[in-house]
């Protein structure tokens, strides 16, 4: 199987080159590198099955040859990423996701969208259930992603209903792991360097927000996973053009097509965060609280029933161990 | 005041010209006549300050000259016309908005995004004040048009924070009035074509579910007021890029930036509307009930207390008296 990765220098991007590698695939990694390092694909660099190319996927994007699927996973990840790059976020979104449905198509290709558990905004409902809506404000600062992933779906879901193209969506839920930015802003990293660096952990709020956060290995999985189940019909069955509106796809089909929450359902608070952080780091460092920023989520937790269905899929590595390897890898980064 | 309109030869978008050419303003119409018509702006060609340009304002946009405002009011934007263009409907709203919002930036203009009620989905409060933040499902088919508004706003909001471009969002509900098209599946224009021809007029559902229609004269007098409001602090204050993120514009200034909501807060259920209908057509046909369609929203009722405060606008024409000269113009149109 010959798979282009959007972002793949990335955080998830770049496990998702090593997993495919290791299963004996052909990866073609294309980034920017405004967000994503090529510290994190230097290690695949000159290995036979993997190419690497330096490009903005909101441009046009075409590569030479056969391509068995597109993995769309460019963009700003962490708040602090995509208030810093808002019209770059939106562009990615819209743009990019365009431009990668458009070479799936061209290639006959698979596709699959990284969205994110952003769609949900603050969510009225916990867990959440792939169903549920959500509840976004459209024209907050931080508006700019979850708007971008929606568009994102909408515009999978289109090429899907219009052009029978076989796409999948997976919601991805907080992740941590080795490859961090350890910049970012996001809490498990922060909290980590922080810890390592002997500076306080910083809460936003009271920490009484909570989190669910699924170790990378674990979400590499289901998102091999939901790539690789096989679709029921073929493409040529799905092109009635007539029939697509107001039509659902069968119930089986729906459900590989249609959005999949991946993440761990183990949810704790941020406060709770920082202890295990504390603990295992072994360093003694005080808590600092500073204000909520606008529209931050008040929970966030997956219901992972339909990825147990469809994929037989559920994490396995606790928090801990989780969180040993991560601060494992920063000591060893920034030491 | 040199104004560009894209999507002007549609139906908002020519009264549109007509209102601005009638105040003496200079207009620009680009429209690549998909949804809209010629048969709208007709009349106005060959005028001195009228010009019209055929052209996908999905693709680079520029003109040459000076530009005081450009208004965005390309888009599919019926049910049957975005079910129909599905892939159109969000590149439009997501490229066509950056192309627009490029224009203007350059040619350092005012901005108009024609949004939509459509952004509140199928709402779970009514009526709608603009800081509700919507009930939109982003995979269902007619999803395609609400998050394609939605990202439009994102994007243009970020335009504001970011590069301070004065930007304004109106957010528009059911609208009623001659040009509409006699078969883009809308309910007046629907029921009045039904009624005309001897036909039964088609009910969605039990037609219990409620809309507010405003008249196409009260709209465009809102959206008017809307575009000319000046903006209290000049674009260069507003480019202080470290001070954006988590901050709020002032909040006289954030009212003027913001989404407003432009519409008649009288509302009906369908069934009413048809009765209306049928008196004033002055024909007895009968009522014939259909199933409703996916996601079709219950209640859209707009809150105009904002239009009120700061546009001093609210709406003037009766549904009776709307209901009639649109009756004329469709019976001229299919006589």
């Amino acid at each position: 199987m010959r798979v282009l990765i959007t972002g793949g220098a990335g955080f998830l991007g770049s496990h998702l080159c090593d997993r495919l590698i290791g299963m004996g695939h052909q990866v073609v990694c294309v980034d920017n590198l405004v967000t994503g390092s090529m510290d994190n694909v230097a290690h695949l660099l000159g290995h036979e099955r993997f190419s690497f190319v330096n490009y903005n996927v909101c441009d046009y994007l075409y590569v030479e040859g056969a391509l068995d699927a597109v993995m769309h996973f460019a963009s700003p990840a962490s708040p602090q990423d995509y208030l810093e790059f808002p019209i770059a976020t939106l562009k990615v979104g819209a743009l990019g996701t365009h431009k990668s449905l458009g070479l799936a198509k061209a290639k006959q290709a698979r596709f699959l969208l990284a969205s994110t558990s952003e769609v949900y905004g603050d969510p009225l409902v916990s867990p959440q259930p792939e169903n549920y809506w959500g509840n976004v404000n459209p024209i907050s600062p931080r508006g700019v992603y979850d708007e971008a992933k929606r568009f994102a779906e909408a515009m999978t879901m289109a090429y899907h209903r219009y052009h029978g193209l076989d796409t999948r969506i997976v919601r991805i839920f907080n992740t941590f792991g080795p490859r961090m930015r350890p910049n970012d802003g996001r809490v498990v990293s922060n909290f980590i360097v922080q810890a390592l660096s002997g500076k306080p952990l910083t809460i936003f709020g009271t920490g009484a927000q909570t989190r669910s956060f699924c170790y990378v290995d674990d979400l590499v999985e289901g998102i091999t996973r939901l790539l690789l189940v096989p679709s029921d019909r073929s493409p040529a069955e799905r092109t009635d053009r007539q029939s697509f509106i107001y039509q659902s796809d069968t119930p089986a089909e729906q459900s590989i097509h249609e959005p999949i929450n991946i993440g761990n359902p183990h949810e704790l608070t941020v406060l709770e965060i920082a202890r295990k952080v504390q603990d295992l780091a072994g360093t003694h460092v005080p808590l600092e609280f500073k204000p909520l920023p606008a529209d931050d989520p008040k929970v966030r937790c997956p219901d992972i029933q339909c990825a147990k269905e469809l994929l037989g899929w559920e994490p396995k590595i606790s928090l801990e161990e989780g969180l040993r390897r991560t601060i494992e890898y920063f000591r060893k980064k920034l030491g």
